[in-house]
């Protein structure tokens, strides 16, 4: 696999396009309506908030996902369309009519996804605009305009693009996603849009992302709040003739690919969580199961005081054990060992003797790996998280006004 | 029901103490060993923490509840003797065996609790010194400081007495908790002790605390983390010559004295959580049943963006709404109505027409109730939570240091 500059037009036949369209308030001057295009029709894929208040664009677009076929994707930011009732459908249906007519495509392959405030209605006049403009200025060269104008809370924009070599031919992968708040594990946990000139099946393209999306989005956590509106959204356009069969090793390829970039887009959400100063990875073994080690690993992952020693920069090992020691899990307390960056501070269930200047010094870095055994089996877990700081406060104590 | 002085105290032939004996390290001045003591033996009931990695003192004092008699409690602050091992238990069960004798009581008869530090082993000869100079200062004026040593990150000692008239004659019931920190629902989430010299059969007592916990310790939440060392204990000397038998209207009022006590300490936790600068009580109804409207309750309770948006005075109903959507229970979306201290801000689904300087206005008390209607079922519960401020990330970013 080799890195490629692009994005979500990185692969042949995408285009895409990001404008200012004032969605927020007339105050806005940022970039806040993105539309990601393919020349011709894609098979698509989709996961989605698994929220009881699943917002009207996400609904809509799993629909579109659930036929199949996608030809055009449009986002915009600084409202999502939540708690809006039937009028909240209405704008959705009535966005994705606006591109489907602009564009020239078929409303039923036309999706529309909406990240921000939850329960206003949307600004339709405004939405209209936003969508004449994105369509006016697509190209291949939007990609990056497009991950601006998809970020909410986020620092940076979030794009990723790889070529890779199958038996058949070369394809190309890309992706944008937008993070930082209401981030939460279980389900696709934000909005991730990925890409992709193969040619693949839309029944085989939707597991495919359904168990990438479960060892990477559905692995991650900033806040622990599951969003209303999150969605991970995959476009095949076929553009560069190479066909994804299944049991093939091509296959094995192009889903190595989709675990890579979706891990890179994950990680790349969690550095950028909203007032994070640390990456942490927590890794599980010995556990009874997977499913336990996950427990266990999101455990570690959510608790409020190993996020806070994170931020602290202190060893506290012993807020690692009890979280680990409260997950809904089965585990012999006497198996549990912790180890940061390497030196193990537990072994089999006691402190071992370590010098603490050495562990202080390890939990000054950037991106610090915890692991923690608990036991003799195999199940294994990994989950990414960041860490608990005043930003964070700040940043949630003052986002809507 | 009547307010008294005294906390533990207050029923008769109650004594307690609280000393300094530099539990945490030589530098400590705060009191750190608490005891509270009956003149006679009395039956006893305790709830426990379900964490895997339990304290050892936890088990021990579990083990005197399931025999269900205890004359003396003696707890210390400043070092969880947590993830200690076998030594762990050998130095609690030397703890109660020191007390036995000084005090003059069974060693089966006397619990031992640990609040603070995981991980690290008691210093036995600083715990001696505690217990002897517990013994020493016994007195029935020594409630407050009991209730001061037991403190850890709290900023005010927990204590609350009444005196309840049944048809046979006066009881008393008296409380010490302390809290702040590794506060979760779903288990006893701090250490409390309630005395009382009303006779009770402990098996009846066990039920009636279960029941009542319930109710109330586990209804709360400050940060999501389960404690290894959580424990609530009741003790029943039976001195005042009132005996409470299951199916009686004075069992009723026992009851209800016990689910008084136990709110107000719980509300105290919740008020006293660390950095907390608000009281926020969640009443959900309209649930299919209790279960589900617990679990709505709680998911808003622990929301990180819930707390920070009330630590912000920001009357972001998006988030409550948002938290209530995620939660594992059943529910319409469109029955979902939300008021903030009584003005409704959402209603079937649908923000309400609102003045938000008003909604605003209310996000200014210090003392906020939220209610949440899911439905027309009867299904109901309240949690109790706090806000997550600047002040809690300072207190968990420094605590061992």
């Amino acid at each position: 696999m080799t890195l490629l500059e692009g994005g979500v037009c990185a692969p042949q036949g995408f285009k895409a396009a990001g404008v200012v369209a004032q969605i927020k308030n007339l105050r806005s001057t940022k970039k806040d309506c993105a539309l990601i295009a393919s020349d011709t029709v894609a098979t698509c894929a989709g996961t989605f908030t698994t929220n009881k208040l699943k917002a009207p664009p996400a609904s809509w677009t799993e629909g579109v996902c659930i036929r199949g076929t996608m030809q055009a994707l449009f986002i915009n930011s600084g409202n999502a369309n939540a708690c809006t009732g039937s009028r909240g459908m209405e704008d959705a249906k009535a966005t994705a009519e606006k591109i489907a007519k602009g564009f020239g495509a078929s409303i039923t392959e036309v999706g529309v996804l909406s990240t921000g405030v939850i329960g206003v209605p949307l600004p339709m006049d405004r939405i209209a605009n936003g969508v004449d403009a994105c369509i006016a200025s697509l190209a291949s060269d939007g990609h990056l305009a497009a991950a601006e104008a998809i970020m909410t809370t986020d620092t940076i924009p979030k794009e990723y693009a790889l070529e890779v070599a199958l038996s058949s031919g070369t394809i190309r992968m890309g992706a944008i996603a937008k993070g930082s708040g209401m981030i939460a594990p279980n389900m696709a946990t934000m909005i991730s849009v990925i890409t992709t000139d193969a040619a693949i099946d839309a029944s085989l393209l939707h597991t495919t992302l359904k168990e990438v999306v479960n060892q990477t989005y559905n692995c991650i956590c900033i806040d622990n709040d599951m969003s209303t509106s999150d969605a991970v959204v995959v476009m095949a356009n076929g553009v560069s003739g190479v066909c994804i069969e299944e049991h093939t090793p091509d296959y094995e390829t192009f889903k190595a690919a989709l675990l890579e970039i979706s891990t890179h887009m994950a990680h790349a959400l969690v550095r950028d969580g909203e007032g994070a100063t640390k990456f942490i990875e927590i890794n599980v073994t010995g556990a009874q199961n997977d499913t336990d080690a996950k427990a266990i690993a999101r455990s570690i992952a959510h608790s409020q005081l190993c996020k806070t020693a994170f931020f602290g920069q202190d060893p506290n090992w012993g807020r690692i054990a009890c979280a680990a020691g409260y997950a809904d899990a089965d585990f012999d307390a006497g198996y549990l060992s912790v180890s940061i960056e390497g030196l193990e501070v537990v072994h089999e269930g006691l402190p071992t003797v370590y010098d603490e200047a050495d562990a202080a010094a390890l939990m000054q870095l950037d991106d610090i790996h915890v692991d923690v055994c608990v036991g003799t089996d195999a199940g294994k877990a990994t989950f990414w998280t960041c860490d608990l700081s005043h930003d964070y406060v700040t940043i949630n104590a003052d986002y809507r006004t």
